[in-house]
């Protein structure tokens, strides 16, 4: 069965928009067997989008688009689909109307009130979040999902999608697939053990995508049954961790945040931050897992010196003999919000991340992390590469690989180390 | 002229990786007077990617390519560009050799130093991040573009990619687009507004691009000379300034975080906040601005009641009587902030993000957001719909709005008002 992914919308040629749903669509996909052929983005005006999806339905099974079926002027998916599919007749659909009903009965607006009107012969998906329900259309052996644009709303109906194509599929070839994340290699020296480890199976292959310190590691199979292509998977993963017992921190969909958060609840310990450079992004970080509030204390964010001495104690002669971003800096910030925090944990970010600041003997990506715990506290020196966004980015995960791994070590943090990238 | 866009590779078509390249690229032809016809995301493997890059190329005059130029197990499309373009022969470029090596100096490693033999016949454009140069391929009318995947390595190139577009192109129509942004209209109402008031002009259209609390409104103008493009442009913008004052919150890229910077700037005075629900994310997004630290003086993120009594001095019987979520707990945070932070003004936020801790008295979603200046205090309530990710976001987002409005407003914020969305 050939998938393809359709998104509609001048906002995504444009820029104006990042293509999130593809990422979901795909990634939903593959996690139930399914795996997408290709993907376009196409305009919304109605002639071109009309011979992009002609394009795409004639090549493959089922064609999902995403976008375009709200009821603003430069909406146009649902009525090109229905010339193509034929279904150019209306119907209302009870559901939806009460839906929409429902949803508006303050301040009814007809253009939305016009999406209970559906494509007779189409099967609804219900959209509880927004307005426009998604659509299927058939004919000849052809299928078309439309899903509307704004994620919140596309997400919630993939389950539908994928219990769709479980019912439409058939045949003995699965391919299943997973993802081992890791935390601290370079891409290159992955890439050479893994030509080096790695068996030569049949159906059996992998792809490394990178991004800032993390490397995820995709493992595909493909089986005669779902059983198969796990076990060759299972076996295959055994491996790698054998190979890499550290730098593994999860497979699947889990965060180094997440997997920081899952240790700290498990050890009944608690956290606290002080922030220099990273201005909140490890904060936030640390709280976009559901539940933090049972292991984050809180983190302050000490863009000043100011700050540093009001809130976290740093004394003036050592913000004046060491600066601001220095190792005795870091330290004091971590073992100060610790102690003042009452944490099991104090972690310290102290940085440059430019593109100001920097001079030769400190330059832009010098950054301090420190960690403390009732051990004792350690530092590491980074001089990260890049601009602004990416040493924030590079210092915030840098940060929770060295807690993941003080969380999992059995020997606390009792040393002064230094690291360099 | 008919530019698209071929993004490749099986983490983009998995959903691994978000497509953020396919943004950048839209958006930097957009402002340079140019547009994508169609985008398309294809598989590593190279017969599919040859397919796909044979249809996009017999289509366009111009494919750009992002992704598979690097020098692991699943990067193929500089090999199969010169399959198609007939340029299998390869030849040694210096000043690529020259950078590797110097960059590889310590540690050079085979595969990379590999990147300098290009396809005989393309032009290089030199990737001063990573190792993988960009490669123009060009025969019988038909041009590739060729840029790695790495957004830090790709966004660079783009600015030659602009200069041999700019060069390549010929002919009368211009096509020019600009983007107004708002903060605080529904796109509905919107868009009703839009209709109504918007002149119906040959040529010249708009579009509407919602997320979460503010909406883009696209205009593009299509003229015989880019100067007359541009008059359209800004007429029309005039038009929709006047109807639209205080929504409107910047004409381009602009973000709301960079107008308030730029308005705390220009009067010369700085900011702290205090932060509950939204756990560090307004500071980040204050923080992302480069130079923040001449206006931003810290963030709290008390994400216990201990840290709101211990470093906001919010009163353990306000607490008690008020609870942490509550217009009262907001007020006190922001003055707080204010005045133990040095500051010119003071920002809270308390709310319930969700999942848990919602109750029938105060669901998730319900958030208080504070302004403190020395004028005195003012408190928004909200009941935000949506999931822990968008409720944290639109109070983010609330809380910067109503913070430029503040700076905009002659009169202070001396009232305590309530709003609700």
């Amino acid at each position: 069965m050939r998938i393809e992914l359709v998104t509609v919308g001048d906002e995504l040629l444009h820029g104006t928009t990042v293509n999130t749903n593809a990422a979901a669509i795909g990634r939903r996909l593959v996690d139930a067997g399914f795996e997408l052929a290709a993907h376009a983005t196409v305009p919304d005006e109605p002639a071109s989008l009309e011979t992009h999806l002609r394009r795409a339905i004639a090549r493959a099974d089922v064609v999902i688009t995403s976008g375009g079926l709200g009821p603003t002027v430069d909406d146009n998916t649902r009525d090109v689909l229905a010339r193509i599919f034929g279904a150019e007749k209306r119907r209302t659909d009870k559901r939806v109307l009460a839906y929409l009903e429902k949803r508006y009965r303050r301040k009814p607006w007809k253009p939305v009130l016009d999406q209970a009107r559906v494509p007779a012969g189409t099967t609804v998906i219900l959209n509880k979040v927004g307005t426009a329900p998604g659509l299927i259309f058939k004919s000849k052996g052809k299928t078309a999902i439309a899903l509307p644009g704004p994620p919140r709303e596309l997400i919630p109906m993939l389950e539908r999608v994928v219990a769709f194509l479980r019912a439409f599929s058939a045949g003995p070839g699965v391919f299943a697939g997973t993802t081992l994340r890791t935390a601290g290699i370079r891409e290159s020296v992955l890439d050479a053990t893994l030509r080096e480890v790695f068996p030569d199976i049949p159906g059996l292959t992998y792809g490394l995508a990178a991004d800032l310190l993390l490397v995820d590691i995709r493992l595909f199979a493909r089986r005669r049954t779902e059983q198969a292509a796990r076990r060759a998977l299972a076996k295959a993963e055994k491996l790698l961790r054998a190979h890499f017992p550290d730098e593994i921190y999860a497979t699947g969909a889990a965060t180094l945040e997440q997997v920081v958060g899952a240790l700290l609840l498990e050890r009944k310990q608690t956290l606290a931050l002080a922030e220099s450079c990273t201005g909140g992004l490890l904060a936030r970080l640390i709280t976009d897992v559901p539940g933090s509030s049972d292991y984050f204390r809180g983190g302050l964010v000490a863009y000043s010196n100011e700050w540093k001495q009001m809130f976290l104690d740093v004394p003036a002669a050592t913000l004046a003999k060491h600066g601001a971003v220095s190792r005795e800096t870091a330290l004091t910030m971590a073992v100060n919000v610790r102690r003042i925090g009452g944490a099991d944990h104090g972690v310290a970010i102290t940085g440059i991340a430019g593109p100001g600041g920097g001079t030769k003997a400190k330059p832009v990506g010098l950054v301090y992390i420190a960690l403390a715990d009732a051990n004792g506290a350690a530092c590491w020196e980074y001089n990260f590469p890049g601009e602004r966004e990416m040493v924030r980015t590079l210092s915030a995960r840098a940060a929770l690989n060295h807690l993941r791994l003080a969380l999992l070590d059995a020997s606390p943090t009792t040393t002064d180390t230094t690291a360099s990238d």
